[in-house]
C-alpha cells in the first residue's frame, strides 16, 4: 500500500521514541514509510525524502529530533503538507531545547508541535489519523473507537485503584 | 457558506492575537466561525461548541489562551477532530506557562501547538489550511502560491537592505 | 462513613505520589474516596465524580496530574468546592509543565496550588484538614498535635546530628 | 464586624495588587483586615499578627509577596489556619521566583499557591470564600452566582466578538 | 572551644551536603556548632538558635535547605549576624526553586547565597573563615595557604592529563 | 579615611544600580572606594585593583555586573578577602544569566551572591557591614539600630495601608 | 573588494541588531556582504547564498535569526566555512528559545555561538576577523590594538565614575 | 609538531567530555596540546598558558568548564586568538548555568559557545579545523570528507531502520 505518512527521524538514536507513533500507526491500519536524515548532518537527503513523499502520495510527515532540533522546521520549509514535530529529551537540557527549536517557528511556516518524547511520538500519529480521516473516513470510526476505549481504560484503572475510607 | 474551521479564545483580550488566524483564513477563502469561551468559567459552553462545530461540519477546530490555557486540551478531550493550540503571552511567565500547558498533552489526546503569540496564531491558520487541503484541492494551490509569495516577498526585503562593503 | 475529600489522579501511575495523601487523611481519621479520572481521556467521568462527589457532602477535592495538568482546573471549572491541585514529576520537564499548568488560573477560577511530588501530595491533605477543620473542631486539635509533633520531630533529629567541634 | 479573613501584604508596594483579593471580599460581603508586614524586616510583627488573627476569629489569611516571598510559608510555620500565597512579579525574575518560593513548601506545612499578580490576589479571595462557605452557607449561594455571571459574561463578550466568515 | 560559626541545615537529610562545610571548618580549625532546624515545622526552634548563637559569640550563620528554601531568610531576619545561605538540590525543580529562594532577598536583609549542593556547602564555610580572618589573624594565613594548595592541586591534575598530539 | 570597602563594576552603565550601595555606606560611614573594570576589556586593571585594595587595608569586595557576570568570580580569585556578586538585569535574559554566572562558583572560590539588580546591590552594602562590625564595634550599634527602623518603617507603612471592612 | 564575511539574517526586522557587526566590520576595513534570507520562507536562496559565498571566497559566514533560529544551523549543513550564530530576542520567549536552537547543534555540525542581541552581532563581526586574522596579519594588529583601546575607555569611564568616600 | 589547538579544561573530571574534541583533532591530523587550569583555582596558570601558546604559535583555543563557568571567557580576555567555549554539564542546573555563563559574552570580547556537553566538545574541534583550514588547504579536504561521510552514515543507518508498513 502507498504511505500516506512518512516518519523522519533525526537520529537512529531516537528509534525507541519513535516507535511509540509506528504502533498507533499499525494499531489503525495506516500506511507508513519510516527513516532516519538529519536536517544537519544530511540536508540534501531530508530535501529529497519530503519530494519523494509529495510525489508517492503521503500526506502527513512527522519529524522527530532532539536537541536543537530544527528538523520539523526544514521539512515544513519545503512542503505544504502538514507536518508534525516531536521534539526528543536527548540533551542535558531534557528536551526544553528541542521543544522550543520545534515550536517556535516564525510565522508562515506551521510545524505541529506535540509533547517532549514518548507521549508526543503517540500524539503524532493520533493527530496523523485524524487528519487522514477527512479522505478514509473510516479512520473517524476508528479515532471514536479509540477515544472510547481510552475512557474505558480509565474506569478499569479506576476500579483497580479506588477506594473508599 | 459552511464554516471549515472554528476559532474559539479564552478571552476576549486575546483577540488582537486570534486576529492573525482570522486574516490568513479570509485571504484563502476558508469560511470560519471565531468564538469566545472560557475552559474554567464557561466548561459547558466549550463542551456545546465543540459538539455543534461537529455537527455543521467544521473540520479544525483553533484554540487561543494564555496563562493555565486548558482550553485547548479541554476541547481535544471532546472530539476527534484535529485541535490547534496557540499559546498566548498574557501573564507574568511570558508565555512559558501556556505554551508547556498546551503542547503537554498527554498520550492519546493530542493538541497541534503553534509559536507563543501572533507568529502561533498566523500559523494555527496554515495549518488548518494544509489540513483542509485534502478534501479542497483549490488549497493545495493557494499554499504553493502563498509559499512562493513568501520566498519572493523575502527576496524583495533582501534586495532592499543588501549591500556590499 | 461518608467522605469528606475525594483524591482524583489523572493516571494510575500517579498513586505512588498521591498515597501521600491517603496516608494523612487516614492518620487524621478523615474519610475519603480515591479514584482515577482523566481531564482528556476521560473527560465525561471528572465532571460526574465532582457532581457526584457534591452530592455526596464532600467538602474538598484534591486533584493530582502531571505534564500538561489540568485535572485540577478542570474540576475547579464545575465546582464551588475548593480544588487543591498537586503538580506531578512525570515528563522530562520535571514538573515544572504540572506546576504552571496547575497554579496559573485564571480571575476567577481558583487552584490551590501544592509543591511538585510526594511533598504536594502531603500538604494537599493537610491544607484538607485545615478546612475541614470549621466544621469539625476534633481536627483542630489533631492539626495543633500534629504540628508540634513535627517540631518535636525535628529535635529528636537535631540532637541525633547536632555536634560542636 | 470581626474580620473572617486576614490579608497580609510583604510592601506597600504591593497594595494595588492586592486590592484585587479586596474587591472580591467586599462584593461577597466577607468581613477582613487587610496590612502590611514583611517576613524578613518585620519578623515578630508577623508572629503577632497570625497569633492575633486566630484570637478574632480569622479562618483564612492571604499573604502577597515578591522575590524570595517567604511571607506565606512564614505565616504557615506559625498557624494551622488555612494560608494563600499570592507570589508577586516584583523582580526581574518576573515572579518565577515568588511563585517557587511560595509553591514549594516541604512536607507538613501546606500554602496554597495562586497564579503570580492579580489574578492570583483574585483567586486567593474567591478561594478564601469557597473554605468560609462551610460555616456560613449564604456564601455557597454567592458563589454559585458568581460562577454562573461568569459564564455569563463569557456569553456576552462572545456575542460582541463572535462572527461567521 | 567556643564556636564561632553555627551550621543549621532544614533536615536531617541535608546532613551529606552540609558535611562538606564541616570538613573545611574542621580542616581550618575553626570551632562550630552543627543542627537541625526548619524554619517551617520548627519557626521557634531557629529563632532561639539565633539568638543563643548570638550569646555564645558565633560570628557566622551558615544555613542550608532545599525547595522552598526560606530558612536563611528567616535567621537573616532575626540577626545581623552575616548569614551564608546554601541552597541544596532536593526537590524536582533541582535546586533552583532553593536557590531563588535564598538569593532573591528583599533589600535590607541580606543572605550570602552560594552556589547549589556540595560546592555551595564548602564554599560556606571557606567565606565563613573570610570572614573571620578579620578577627583572627592565623585564619589569613591559612586561606592563604589553602588557596596556593588548590593552585598546586590544579597543576597536579594537569600534569597527570595534560600530553601533547 | 582609609577605605574599607572597594565597589567594582564592570561598565558604567552598572552605576544607577550600584548606587544603592554607595548610600547604604555612607549612611552606615564606611569609607569605601568604587570605581569601574571590566573582567574582560581590562583583566590586567581587574587584578591590580584587587593587589591595591588589599594593600590599603580593604576588607570587602563588592563587583556588580550583568551578563556572563565573571566579574566577582575573577576577583575572588585573585583574593581571600570576602567577595560579594551583584547580578545586574542587563541582558536580555532578564540577569538570570549574570545570576548564574555569579553563584555557582567551583569549590573553593567563594562569591557571596546577593538579589539581582537593586536589592542586591543594597544588601552588599548591609553584608559588608555586617563583616566589618566584627572590627568596628559601632557598626553593630549602627545594623542594629537600621534593623529596628526597618521594622518601623514597615509598621508606619502598614498604617497607612491597613484597614478593615 | 571581495567579500570575507558574509551577513545573513533571517528578516529585515533583525537589521537594527546586525548593524552592530557592521560597525565593526567596516571599523576592521574587512569586505561584506550583507543580506536577508529565511531558513523557513525561503530555504533555496539560503543554500544558493551559502554556495555563492564560497565561490566569491568568503571565508566566515555570520547568521542572526530569532525565534526558533534555525538559520545558522541550516547554513553550517551545507558548508565547510566558520559559521557564527548570532540569537536574537524577538519573541516572547525573550532569546532564550533562539539561543537553545542556534547552540545545542548536534555532534558533527558546529556553530559559534555568540550572546543574545546587540553584544552577541557585535562579537560574531570581532570573531570573524579573530578568524580571518591568519590569512591577514594586519588583522591582528588591528584587533590588539583595539583590544588596547577597550581596557584605555574602561579606564576613561572608570575615572569619571570613581571615587572615595 | 607544534601545537595548532590547546585545549584547557577547568578540572580534571571534565576529561571525558573534552575527549570528544581529542578524538576529532587526532582523527585530523591537527597537533595540540590538552592541559587543566582553572580561571579560580589557578587564575595565574591560565594566563600564563594562554601567553605561552601564543607564542608557540597555537592559533585556537578550547575552553571546557562547568558551573559558572569562566574559564573560556577569561582567556578570551587575554587573547585575539579565537576562544571556543564547551559548557558542560556538572551542576544540579545541568549545564544551563554553564551555558549562560560561556554565551553571554559582552561586547568586545567574543566566545564562541558549542553545545552542553559531550556533542559540544566534538563541534569545538570540528570548528578550530574550520578555522584552520585557511593555512592549511589539506584540512578543507579533510573537513569534506567528513561531512560526505557523515551524510553517508546517517543513510547507513537510515537503511538499518527504515521500512514500509
Amino acid at each position: 500500500m502507498k504511505p500516506k505518512v512518512l516518519i523522519i527521524m533525526g537520529s537512529d538514536s531516537d528509534s525507541p521514541i519513535m516507535q511509540e507513533a509506528e504502533k498507533i500507526l499499525k494499531q489503525f491500519n495506516i500506511p507508513y514509510d519510516i527513516t532516519v536524515a538529519s536536517a544537519h548532518r544530511s540536508p540534501e537527503r531530508v530535501v529529497q525524502l519530503v519530494a519523494g513523499a509529495e510525489k508517492k502520495g503521503v500526506e502527513v510527515i512527522i519529524a522527530g529530533a532532539g536537541a536543537a532540533a530544527h528538523l520539523a522546521g526544514v521539512i515544513a520549509a519545503h512542503t505544504i503538507l502538514p507536518v508534525i514535530g516531536v521534539p526528543i529529551d536527548s540533551s542535558p537540557l531534557k528536551g526544553v531545547d528541542a521543544l522550543f527549536s520545534t515550536v517556535q517557528m516564525p510565522p508562515g511556516i506551521p510545524v505541529a508541535a506535540m509533547a517532549i518524547g514518548k507521549a508526543g511520538a503517540k500524539n503524532a500519529a493520533i493527530l496523523a489519523a485524524q487528519i487522514l480521516q477527512f479522505k478514509n473516513s473510516s479512520l473517524s470510526k476508528t479515532l471514536k473507537a479509540y477515544k472510547k476505549k481510552m475512557a474505558l481504560e480509565v474506569l478499569k484503572k479506576a476500579k483497580k485503584i479506588q477506594k473508599r475510607y
